[in-house]
Protein backbone atom coordinates (compact mmCIF):
# COMPACT_ATOMS: atom_id res chain seq x y z
CA UNK A 1 0.00 0.00 0.00
CA UNK A 2 1.35 3.26 -0.62
CA UNK A 3 1.54 6.42 1.39
CA UNK A 4 -0.18 9.01 2.20
CA UNK A 5 1.98 11.57 0.24
CA UNK A 6 2.46 8.68 -2.75
CA UNK A 7 -1.45 8.65 -3.01
CA UNK A 8 -1.37 12.27 -3.50
CA UNK A 9 1.44 12.67 -5.79
CA UNK A 10 -0.25 10.34 -8.12
CA UNK A 11 -3.46 12.10 -7.78
CA UNK A 12 -2.43 15.36 -8.48
CA UNK A 13 0.07 14.21 -11.62
CA UNK A 14 -1.43 15.20 -14.54
CA UNK A 15 -4.21 17.00 -13.03
CA UNK A 16 -4.78 19.95 -15.19
CA UNK A 17 -7.91 21.66 -13.29
CA UNK A 18 -5.71 21.52 -10.24
CA UNK A 19 -2.82 22.87 -11.82
CA UNK A 20 -5.05 25.47 -13.22
CA UNK A 21 -6.48 26.46 -9.75
CA UNK A 22 -2.63 26.42 -8.68
CA UNK A 23 -3.20 24.14 -5.98
CA UNK A 24 -0.47 23.62 -3.29
CA UNK A 25 -0.23 20.86 -0.62
CA UNK A 26 0.90 22.04 2.73
CA UNK A 27 0.35 18.71 4.57
CA UNK A 28 -0.55 15.24 4.05
CA UNK A 29 -1.29 12.68 6.26
CA UNK A 30 -3.69 9.49 7.22
CA UNK A 31 -7.07 11.40 6.48
CA UNK A 32 -5.86 14.38 6.53
CA UNK A 33 -4.63 17.28 4.03
CA UNK A 34 -4.27 20.91 3.99
CA UNK A 35 -4.05 22.89 0.99
CA UNK A 36 -3.54 26.47 -0.20
CA UNK A 37 -4.09 28.42 -3.47
CA UNK A 38 -4.00 32.39 -4.53
CA UNK A 39 -7.30 34.15 -6.30
CA UNK A 40 -6.56 35.02 -9.45
CA UNK A 41 -8.55 37.36 -11.69
CA UNK A 42 -9.99 34.29 -13.43
CA UNK A 43 -11.34 32.83 -10.97
CA UNK A 44 -13.99 35.75 -10.64
CA UNK A 45 -17.33 36.53 -11.64
CA UNK A 46 -18.96 39.50 -12.70
CA UNK A 47 -18.63 41.07 -9.30
CA UNK A 48 -14.93 40.62 -8.76
CA UNK A 49 -15.24 38.27 -6.27
CA UNK A 50 -14.38 34.64 -6.76
CA UNK A 51 -16.82 32.10 -8.34
CA UNK A 52 -18.77 29.99 -5.84
CA UNK A 53 -16.81 26.96 -7.90
CA UNK A 54 -13.74 28.00 -7.06
CA UNK A 55 -13.66 26.93 -2.96
CA UNK A 56 -15.58 24.28 -3.85
CA UNK A 57 -12.98 22.77 -6.37
CA UNK A 58 -10.61 23.48 -3.20
CA UNK A 59 -12.56 21.95 -1.07
CA UNK A 60 -13.56 19.01 -3.55
CA UNK A 61 -9.48 18.27 -4.07
CA UNK A 62 -9.34 18.26 -0.29
CA UNK A 63 -11.98 15.83 0.09
CA UNK A 64 -10.18 13.04 -2.63
CA UNK A 65 -6.82 13.67 -1.08
CA UNK A 66 -7.61 13.31 2.68
CA UNK A 67 -10.21 10.76 2.17
CA UNK A 68 -7.88 8.38 -0.48
CA UNK A 69 -5.05 9.04 1.68
CA UNK A 70 -6.16 6.29 3.89
CA UNK A 71 -5.24 3.80 1.49
CA UNK A 72 -7.80 2.88 -0.06
CA UNK A 73 -9.28 3.96 -3.40
CA UNK A 74 -12.96 6.70 -2.60
CA UNK A 75 -15.11 8.10 -4.07
CA UNK A 76 -17.00 11.34 -3.57
CA UNK A 77 -21.09 10.44 -2.60
CA UNK A 78 -22.37 13.34 -1.62
CA UNK A 79 -20.66 17.16 -1.00
CA UNK A 80 -22.21 20.37 0.79
CA UNK A 81 -20.70 23.73 1.11
CA UNK A 82 -21.69 27.43 2.61
CA UNK A 83 -19.79 30.54 1.15
CA UNK A 84 -19.97 31.99 4.35
CA UNK A 85 -17.78 35.49 3.30
CA UNK A 86 -16.88 36.98 0.07
CA UNK A 87 -13.61 35.98 -1.39
CA UNK A 88 -11.19 38.54 -3.19
CA UNK A 89 -8.97 38.61 -5.81
CA UNK A 90 -5.37 37.76 -4.52
CA UNK A 91 -6.76 35.97 -1.44
CA UNK A 92 -4.86 33.44 -0.06
CA UNK A 93 -6.91 30.23 0.78
CA UNK A 94 -6.10 27.77 3.17
CA UNK A 95 -8.75 24.45 3.49
CA UNK A 96 -8.27 22.13 5.65
CA UNK A 97 -9.86 18.57 6.20
CA UNK A 98 -11.30 17.04 9.83
CA UNK A 99 -12.33 13.48 9.44
CA UNK A 100 -15.38 13.11 10.91
CA UNK A 101 -16.01 9.53 10.85
CA UNK A 102 -14.49 6.88 9.27
CA UNK A 103 -15.70 3.22 8.66
CA UNK A 104 -15.16 0.55 6.15
CA UNK A 105 -17.48 1.78 3.65
CA UNK A 106 -18.01 5.58 3.85
CA UNK A 107 -16.21 8.44 5.40
CA UNK A 108 -17.58 11.60 6.80
CA UNK A 109 -15.21 15.12 6.39
CA UNK A 110 -15.42 18.29 6.95
CA UNK A 111 -13.26 21.16 5.56
CA UNK A 112 -12.81 24.82 6.76
CA UNK A 113 -11.87 27.36 4.32
CA UNK A 114 -9.73 30.31 5.59
CA UNK A 115 -8.83 33.58 3.95
CA UNK A 116 -5.38 34.85 4.78
CA UNK A 117 -6.86 36.96 7.77
CA UNK A 118 -7.79 33.71 9.09
CA UNK A 119 -11.58 34.90 8.07
CA UNK A 120 -13.54 31.53 7.46
CA UNK A 121 -14.94 32.02 4.19
CA UNK A 122 -16.67 28.22 3.45
CA UNK A 123 -17.62 25.19 5.83
CA UNK A 124 -17.79 22.08 3.25
CA UNK A 125 -19.05 18.37 4.30
CA UNK A 126 -18.14 16.06 2.47
CA UNK A 127 -19.48 11.66 2.14
CA UNK A 128 -16.88 9.33 0.25
CA UNK A 129 -17.66 5.55 -0.35
CA UNK A 130 -14.67 3.82 0.06
CA UNK A 131 -13.87 0.72 -2.12
CA UNK A 132 -11.89 -2.59 -1.64
CA UNK A 133 -8.82 -1.23 -4.37
CA UNK A 134 -5.93 -0.62 -2.82
CA UNK A 135 -3.72 2.10 -3.69
CA UNK A 136 -0.17 0.54 -5.48
CA UNK B 1 -37.15 46.40 -12.36
CA UNK B 2 -35.16 44.63 -14.99
CA UNK B 3 -36.21 41.28 -16.71
CA UNK B 4 -34.84 37.70 -16.43
CA UNK B 5 -32.13 37.66 -19.64
CA UNK B 6 -31.68 41.37 -19.02
CA UNK B 7 -30.56 40.55 -14.93
CA UNK B 8 -28.44 37.46 -16.37
CA UNK B 9 -26.42 39.88 -19.22
CA UNK B 10 -25.86 42.44 -16.41
CA UNK B 11 -24.63 39.06 -13.95
CA UNK B 12 -22.44 37.25 -16.62
CA UNK B 13 -20.82 40.75 -18.40
CA UNK B 14 -17.10 40.20 -17.09
CA UNK B 15 -17.57 37.23 -15.78
CA UNK B 16 -14.27 35.71 -16.11
CA UNK B 17 -14.93 32.46 -15.22
CA UNK B 18 -17.97 32.00 -16.89
CA UNK B 19 -15.62 32.61 -19.54
CA UNK B 20 -13.18 30.25 -19.18
CA UNK B 21 -15.89 27.87 -18.91
CA UNK B 22 -17.43 28.44 -21.52
CA UNK B 23 -20.70 28.40 -20.16
CA UNK B 24 -23.83 29.32 -22.70
CA UNK B 25 -27.07 30.79 -21.92
CA UNK B 26 -30.03 28.37 -23.82
CA UNK B 27 -33.02 29.57 -21.82
CA UNK B 28 -33.85 32.38 -18.84
CA UNK B 29 -37.02 33.08 -17.58
CA UNK B 30 -38.46 34.09 -14.21
CA UNK B 31 -36.97 31.72 -11.76
CA UNK B 32 -35.49 29.17 -14.25
CA UNK B 33 -32.37 28.72 -16.39
CA UNK B 34 -31.00 26.28 -18.44
CA UNK B 35 -27.31 26.15 -19.65
CA UNK B 36 -24.74 24.38 -21.32
CA UNK B 37 -21.06 23.71 -21.35
CA UNK B 38 -18.29 21.66 -22.96
CA UNK B 39 -15.65 19.62 -20.66
CA UNK B 40 -11.95 20.88 -22.12
CA UNK B 41 -8.55 18.94 -20.80
CA UNK B 42 -8.18 21.56 -18.87
CA UNK B 43 -11.15 21.25 -16.34
CA UNK B 44 -10.04 17.33 -16.26
CA UNK B 45 -7.91 15.47 -12.95
CA UNK B 46 -5.68 13.45 -13.23
CA UNK B 47 -7.99 10.70 -14.08
CA UNK B 48 -9.02 12.38 -17.73
CA UNK B 49 -12.82 13.12 -15.84
CA UNK B 50 -13.95 16.48 -14.92
CA UNK B 51 -13.16 18.06 -11.57
CA UNK B 52 -15.83 17.85 -9.12
CA UNK B 53 -15.68 21.53 -9.14
CA UNK B 54 -16.37 21.85 -12.60
CA UNK B 55 -20.24 20.06 -12.59
CA UNK B 56 -20.66 22.54 -9.05
CA UNK B 57 -19.62 25.82 -10.88
CA UNK B 58 -22.25 25.25 -13.60
CA UNK B 59 -25.00 24.08 -11.21
CA UNK B 60 -24.05 27.34 -9.01
CA UNK B 61 -23.57 29.05 -11.92
CA UNK B 62 -27.50 28.04 -12.98
CA UNK B 63 -28.71 28.64 -9.13
CA UNK B 64 -27.71 32.61 -9.27
CA UNK B 65 -28.94 32.98 -12.71
CA UNK B 66 -32.73 31.00 -12.04
CA UNK B 67 -32.78 32.68 -8.76
CA UNK B 68 -31.93 36.33 -9.38
CA UNK B 69 -33.92 36.19 -12.68
CA UNK B 70 -37.00 36.67 -10.27
CA UNK B 71 -36.27 40.45 -9.98
CA UNK B 72 -34.58 40.53 -7.05
CA UNK B 73 -31.09 40.40 -5.61
CA UNK B 74 -30.49 36.56 -4.14
CA UNK B 75 -27.33 35.28 -2.58
CA UNK B 76 -26.47 31.68 -2.21
CA UNK B 77 -26.30 30.06 1.26
CA UNK B 78 -26.36 26.57 1.12
CA UNK B 79 -25.74 24.46 -1.66
CA UNK B 80 -25.02 20.59 -1.74
CA UNK B 81 -24.66 18.47 -4.91
CA UNK B 82 -23.87 14.33 -5.94
CA UNK B 83 -22.15 13.34 -8.88
CA UNK B 84 -23.71 10.52 -9.73
CA UNK B 85 -21.75 9.81 -13.29
CA UNK B 86 -18.25 10.26 -14.79
CA UNK B 87 -17.95 13.22 -16.50
CA UNK B 88 -15.16 12.63 -19.57
CA UNK B 89 -13.49 15.36 -21.93
CA UNK B 90 -16.02 16.63 -24.67
CA UNK B 91 -18.99 15.58 -22.98
CA UNK B 92 -21.58 18.04 -23.18
CA UNK B 93 -23.71 18.85 -19.91
CA UNK B 94 -26.66 20.63 -19.95
CA UNK B 95 -27.37 22.13 -16.50
CA UNK B 96 -31.66 22.71 -15.85
CA UNK B 97 -32.87 24.26 -12.65
CA UNK B 98 -36.40 23.33 -11.24
CA UNK B 99 -37.64 25.88 -8.57
CA UNK B 100 -38.53 24.08 -5.28
CA UNK B 101 -39.90 27.20 -3.26
CA UNK B 102 -39.84 30.74 -3.00
CA UNK B 103 -41.24 32.68 -0.39
CA UNK B 104 -39.99 36.47 0.77
CA UNK B 105 -36.69 35.58 1.83
CA UNK B 106 -35.64 32.04 1.03
CA UNK B 107 -35.66 30.15 -2.73
CA UNK B 108 -34.90 26.53 -2.81
CA UNK B 109 -33.56 25.20 -6.16
CA UNK B 110 -33.22 21.65 -7.54
CA UNK B 111 -30.81 21.39 -10.28
CA UNK B 112 -30.16 18.12 -13.10
CA UNK B 113 -26.63 18.24 -14.88
CA UNK B 114 -27.19 15.70 -18.42
CA UNK B 115 -24.88 14.66 -20.47
CA UNK B 116 -25.30 14.43 -23.97
CA UNK B 117 -26.73 10.87 -23.67
CA UNK B 118 -29.00 12.35 -21.80
CA UNK B 119 -27.54 10.57 -18.26
CA UNK B 120 -27.50 12.40 -15.21
CA UNK B 121 -24.09 13.05 -14.69
CA UNK B 122 -25.31 15.18 -11.10
CA UNK B 123 -28.06 16.23 -9.12
CA UNK B 124 -27.63 19.94 -7.21
CA UNK B 125 -29.71 21.94 -4.77
CA UNK B 126 -29.40 25.23 -3.22
CA UNK B 127 -31.27 27.63 -1.40
CA UNK B 128 -30.48 31.24 -1.81
CA UNK B 129 -31.39 34.42 0.66
CA UNK B 130 -33.22 36.62 -1.12
CA UNK B 131 -32.63 40.45 -0.01
CA UNK B 132 -34.97 43.58 -1.25
CA UNK B 133 -32.76 44.99 -3.34
CA UNK B 134 -34.41 45.03 -6.62
CA UNK B 135 -32.02 44.49 -9.86
CA UNK B 136 -32.41 48.02 -11.86
CA UNK C 1 -36.54 -12.01 -2.79
CA UNK C 2 -39.22 -10.36 -1.44
CA UNK C 3 -41.66 -8.16 -3.72
CA UNK C 4 -41.52 -4.54 -2.47
CA UNK C 5 -45.03 -4.26 -0.32
CA UNK C 6 -43.41 -7.67 1.57
CA UNK C 7 -40.35 -5.79 2.62
CA UNK C 8 -41.96 -2.74 3.88
CA UNK C 9 -44.38 -4.80 5.79
CA UNK C 10 -41.47 -6.65 7.15
CA UNK C 11 -39.50 -3.49 7.94
CA UNK C 12 -42.47 -1.93 9.74
CA UNK C 13 -43.41 -4.65 11.55
CA UNK C 14 -42.66 -4.12 15.51
CA UNK C 15 -41.81 -0.38 14.39
CA UNK C 16 -42.92 1.11 17.59
CA UNK C 17 -42.21 5.14 16.34
CA UNK C 18 -43.79 4.71 12.86
CA UNK C 19 -46.43 3.62 14.88
CA UNK C 20 -46.73 6.35 17.21
CA UNK C 21 -46.64 8.70 14.48
CA UNK C 22 -49.60 6.96 12.71
CA UNK C 23 -47.72 6.81 9.11
CA UNK C 24 -50.19 4.94 6.93
CA UNK C 25 -48.52 3.57 3.71
CA UNK C 26 -50.76 4.62 0.79
CA UNK C 27 -48.22 2.95 -2.12
CA UNK C 28 -45.13 0.74 -2.54
CA UNK C 29 -43.41 -0.27 -5.50
CA UNK C 30 -40.19 -0.77 -6.59
CA UNK C 31 -37.99 2.15 -5.47
CA UNK C 32 -41.46 4.10 -4.55
CA UNK C 33 -43.62 4.70 -1.57
CA UNK C 34 -46.17 6.71 -0.78
CA UNK C 35 -46.75 7.85 2.90
CA UNK C 36 -49.53 9.39 5.01
CA UNK C 37 -49.69 10.51 8.37
CA UNK C 38 -51.88 13.05 10.43
CA UNK C 39 -50.40 15.58 12.73
CA UNK C 40 -51.32 15.24 16.81
CA UNK C 41 -50.52 17.98 19.42
CA UNK C 42 -48.11 15.69 21.26
CA UNK C 43 -46.02 16.47 17.34
CA UNK C 44 -46.15 19.59 17.97
CA UNK C 45 -43.35 22.05 19.88
CA UNK C 46 -44.40 24.81 21.85
CA UNK C 47 -45.63 27.78 19.06
CA UNK C 48 -48.64 24.72 18.52
CA UNK C 49 -46.60 24.23 15.38
CA UNK C 50 -44.77 20.58 14.41
CA UNK C 51 -41.57 19.74 15.45
CA UNK C 52 -39.27 19.87 12.76
CA UNK C 53 -38.82 16.27 13.74
CA UNK C 54 -41.77 14.98 12.62
CA UNK C 55 -41.88 15.86 8.74
CA UNK C 56 -37.73 14.29 8.80
CA UNK C 57 -39.12 10.96 10.54
CA UNK C 58 -41.68 10.74 8.10
CA UNK C 59 -39.25 11.44 5.49
CA UNK C 60 -36.78 9.13 6.74
CA UNK C 61 -39.36 6.39 6.77
CA UNK C 62 -40.12 6.59 3.09
CA UNK C 63 -36.65 6.71 2.36
CA UNK C 64 -35.79 3.11 4.19
CA UNK C 65 -38.66 2.13 2.59
CA UNK C 66 -38.20 3.24 -1.26
CA UNK C 67 -34.53 2.55 -0.88
CA UNK C 68 -35.33 -1.06 0.51
CA UNK C 69 -38.28 -2.09 -2.08
CA UNK C 70 -35.55 -2.81 -4.74
CA UNK C 71 -34.34 -5.66 -3.06
CA UNK C 72 -31.38 -5.05 -0.95
CA UNK C 73 -31.29 -3.96 1.76
CA UNK C 74 -30.41 -0.56 2.20
CA UNK C 75 -28.98 1.85 4.84
CA UNK C 76 -29.16 5.87 5.04
CA UNK C 77 -26.17 7.78 4.61
CA UNK C 78 -26.95 11.34 4.71
CA UNK C 79 -30.02 13.20 4.50
CA UNK C 80 -30.58 16.54 4.03
CA UNK C 81 -34.34 19.04 5.05
CA UNK C 82 -35.88 22.32 4.24
CA UNK C 83 -38.64 22.91 5.95
CA UNK C 84 -40.92 25.38 3.79
CA UNK C 85 -44.44 25.96 5.50
CA UNK C 86 -45.54 25.74 9.13
CA UNK C 87 -47.14 22.53 9.84
CA UNK C 88 -50.30 22.58 12.13
CA UNK C 89 -52.32 20.31 14.49
CA UNK C 90 -54.55 18.08 12.27
CA UNK C 91 -52.55 18.97 8.81
CA UNK C 92 -52.38 15.45 6.86
CA UNK C 93 -49.40 15.46 5.60
CA UNK C 94 -48.11 13.34 2.14
CA UNK C 95 -44.67 12.24 1.43
CA UNK C 96 -43.90 10.54 -1.90
CA UNK C 97 -40.38 9.22 -2.82
CA UNK C 98 -38.93 10.49 -6.32
CA UNK C 99 -35.71 8.07 -7.26
CA UNK C 100 -33.19 10.49 -8.57
CA UNK C 101 -30.33 7.84 -9.39
CA UNK C 102 -29.17 4.17 -8.54
CA UNK C 103 -26.17 2.40 -8.99
CA UNK C 104 -24.90 -0.88 -7.36
CA UNK C 105 -23.71 1.02 -4.54
CA UNK C 106 -25.63 3.77 -3.76
CA UNK C 107 -28.95 5.48 -3.96
CA UNK C 108 -30.37 9.19 -4.29
CA UNK C 109 -33.87 10.26 -3.37
CA UNK C 110 -35.60 13.24 -3.10
CA UNK C 111 -38.83 13.43 -1.20
CA UNK C 112 -41.51 16.12 -1.00
CA UNK C 113 -44.34 16.08 1.60
CA UNK C 114 -47.22 18.00 0.90
CA UNK C 115 -50.21 19.53 3.05
CA UNK C 116 -53.87 18.69 2.89
CA UNK C 117 -54.03 21.76 0.53
CA UNK C 118 -51.57 20.32 -1.57
CA UNK C 119 -48.71 23.12 -0.25
CA UNK C 120 -45.27 21.78 -0.17
CA UNK C 121 -44.04 22.02 3.77
CA UNK C 122 -40.92 20.19 3.22
CA UNK C 123 -37.73 19.12 0.81
CA UNK C 124 -36.22 16.11 1.74
CA UNK C 125 -33.04 14.65 -0.04
CA UNK C 126 -31.48 11.05 1.14
CA UNK C 127 -28.70 9.40 0.10
CA UNK C 128 -28.61 5.45 0.91
CA UNK C 129 -25.74 2.90 0.52
CA UNK C 130 -27.15 -0.44 -0.87
CA UNK C 131 -25.92 -3.70 0.72
CA UNK C 132 -25.19 -7.19 -0.54
CA UNK C 133 -27.91 -8.61 1.08
CA UNK C 134 -31.43 -9.89 -0.29
CA UNK C 135 -34.53 -9.29 1.55
CA UNK C 136 -35.62 -12.85 1.93
CA UNK D 1 -33.62 41.04 25.74
CA UNK D 2 -33.76 38.57 27.39
CA UNK D 3 -30.95 36.02 28.20
CA UNK D 4 -30.40 32.91 26.65
CA UNK D 5 -31.53 30.13 29.28
CA UNK D 6 -34.97 32.89 29.34
CA UNK D 7 -35.75 32.60 25.73
CA UNK D 8 -35.11 28.31 25.67
CA UNK D 9 -37.24 27.96 28.74
CA UNK D 10 -40.00 30.34 26.76
CA UNK D 11 -39.06 27.79 23.71
CA UNK D 12 -39.65 24.47 25.47
CA UNK D 13 -42.64 25.72 27.79
CA UNK D 14 -45.44 23.56 26.20
CA UNK D 15 -43.26 21.96 23.86
CA UNK D 16 -44.99 18.56 23.52
CA UNK D 17 -42.79 16.70 21.57
CA UNK D 18 -39.60 17.51 23.47
CA UNK D 19 -41.20 16.39 26.73
CA UNK D 20 -42.10 13.03 24.64
CA UNK D 21 -38.76 12.87 23.83
CA UNK D 22 -37.90 13.63 27.14
CA UNK D 23 -35.26 16.25 26.25
CA UNK D 24 -33.28 17.36 28.75
CA UNK D 25 -31.02 21.00 28.88
CA UNK D 26 -27.58 20.30 30.37
CA UNK D 27 -26.20 23.63 29.52
CA UNK D 28 -27.13 26.83 27.52
CA UNK D 29 -25.10 30.21 26.88
CA UNK D 30 -25.15 32.43 24.13
CA UNK D 31 -25.24 30.64 20.55
CA UNK D 32 -24.54 27.37 22.42
CA UNK D 33 -26.25 24.70 24.18
CA UNK D 34 -25.92 20.94 24.91
CA UNK D 35 -28.93 18.86 25.57
CA UNK D 36 -29.37 14.95 26.57
CA UNK D 37 -32.10 12.24 25.91
CA UNK D 38 -32.70 8.63 26.58
CA UNK D 39 -33.47 6.03 24.16
CA UNK D 40 -36.94 4.50 25.02
CA UNK D 41 -38.71 1.51 23.18
CA UNK D 42 -41.04 3.71 21.81
CA UNK D 43 -38.55 5.56 20.04
CA UNK D 44 -37.33 2.01 18.17
CA UNK D 45 -37.82 0.91 14.24
CA UNK D 46 -38.65 -3.02 13.87
CA UNK D 47 -34.96 -3.70 14.51
CA UNK D 48 -34.91 -2.66 18.00
CA UNK D 49 -32.79 0.55 17.11
CA UNK D 50 -33.83 4.45 17.14
CA UNK D 51 -35.39 5.86 14.00
CA UNK D 52 -33.44 8.48 12.55
CA UNK D 53 -35.73 11.18 13.32
CA UNK D 54 -35.29 10.19 17.09
CA UNK D 55 -31.23 11.53 16.44
CA UNK D 56 -32.49 14.36 14.15
CA UNK D 57 -35.10 15.83 16.40
CA UNK D 58 -32.77 15.85 19.23
CA UNK D 59 -30.04 17.98 16.65
CA UNK D 60 -33.10 20.06 15.18
CA UNK D 61 -34.17 21.24 18.71
CA UNK D 62 -30.92 22.08 19.40
CA UNK D 63 -30.01 24.12 16.78
CA UNK D 64 -32.93 26.09 17.30
CA UNK D 65 -32.06 26.49 20.99
CA UNK D 66 -28.42 27.43 20.17
CA UNK D 67 -29.99 29.69 17.10
CA UNK D 68 -32.33 31.85 19.17
CA UNK D 69 -30.48 32.27 22.32
CA UNK D 70 -28.40 34.72 20.54
CA UNK D 71 -31.34 37.24 21.30
CA UNK D 72 -33.19 37.28 17.77
CA UNK D 73 -36.20 34.77 16.64
CA UNK D 74 -34.23 32.45 13.99
CA UNK D 75 -35.80 29.85 12.24
CA UNK D 76 -34.46 26.84 10.48
CA UNK D 77 -33.55 27.07 6.82
CA UNK D 78 -31.56 23.67 5.72
CA UNK D 79 -30.43 20.95 7.94
CA UNK D 80 -28.41 17.88 7.02
CA UNK D 81 -27.45 14.60 8.89
CA UNK D 82 -25.53 11.97 9.00
CA UNK D 83 -25.81 8.66 10.99
CA UNK D 84 -22.68 7.34 11.84
CA UNK D 85 -23.75 4.55 14.69
CA UNK D 86 -26.74 2.55 15.47
CA UNK D 87 -28.37 3.62 18.57
CA UNK D 88 -29.71 1.01 20.85
CA UNK D 89 -32.62 1.07 23.44
CA UNK D 90 -31.41 2.98 26.62
CA UNK D 91 -29.02 4.50 25.05
CA UNK D 92 -28.28 8.19 26.49
CA UNK D 93 -27.44 10.82 23.95
CA UNK D 94 -26.28 14.19 24.25
CA UNK D 95 -25.98 16.39 21.31
CA UNK D 96 -23.85 19.21 21.48
CA UNK D 97 -23.85 22.53 19.15
CA UNK D 98 -20.80 24.78 17.34
CA UNK D 99 -21.76 27.79 16.21
CA UNK D 100 -19.76 27.84 12.76
CA UNK D 101 -20.91 30.73 11.29
CA UNK D 102 -23.21 33.99 12.04
CA UNK D 103 -24.30 37.48 10.21
CA UNK D 104 -26.58 39.59 10.34
CA UNK D 105 -29.07 37.22 8.86
CA UNK D 106 -28.04 33.40 8.44
CA UNK D 107 -26.32 31.72 10.96
CA UNK D 108 -24.61 28.23 10.58
CA UNK D 109 -24.48 24.88 13.49
CA UNK D 110 -22.89 21.72 13.47
CA UNK D 111 -23.97 19.70 16.04
CA UNK D 112 -22.82 16.19 17.18
CA UNK D 113 -24.46 13.69 18.91
CA UNK D 114 -22.37 11.40 20.78
CA UNK D 115 -23.82 8.06 23.23
CA UNK D 116 -22.85 6.93 26.49
CA UNK D 117 -19.53 5.57 25.31
CA UNK D 118 -18.90 8.50 23.70
CA UNK D 119 -19.66 7.34 20.04
CA UNK D 120 -20.46 9.35 17.54
CA UNK D 121 -23.82 8.31 16.62
CA UNK D 122 -24.79 11.67 14.25
CA UNK D 123 -23.24 14.70 12.73
CA UNK D 124 -25.33 17.49 12.34
CA UNK D 125 -25.17 20.89 9.81
CA UNK D 126 -28.02 22.85 10.61
CA UNK D 127 -28.72 26.97 8.46
CA UNK D 128 -31.03 29.29 10.22
CA UNK D 129 -32.55 32.55 8.99
CA UNK D 130 -32.13 35.31 11.90
CA UNK D 131 -34.84 37.87 11.43
CA UNK D 132 -35.11 41.28 13.19
CA UNK D 133 -37.69 40.52 15.97
CA UNK D 134 -35.91 40.17 19.50
CA UNK D 135 -36.98 37.56 21.70
CA UNK D 136 -38.77 39.85 24.79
Amino acid sequence: MLKPLEIVNKMIHNDAFSKWLGIEILEVKKGYCKLQMKISKEMTNGFELAHGGICYSLADSALAFASNSNGKKALSIETSISHTKKVNINDTLVAETHEINLNNKTGIYSINILNQEQEKVAFFKGTVYISNKEWI
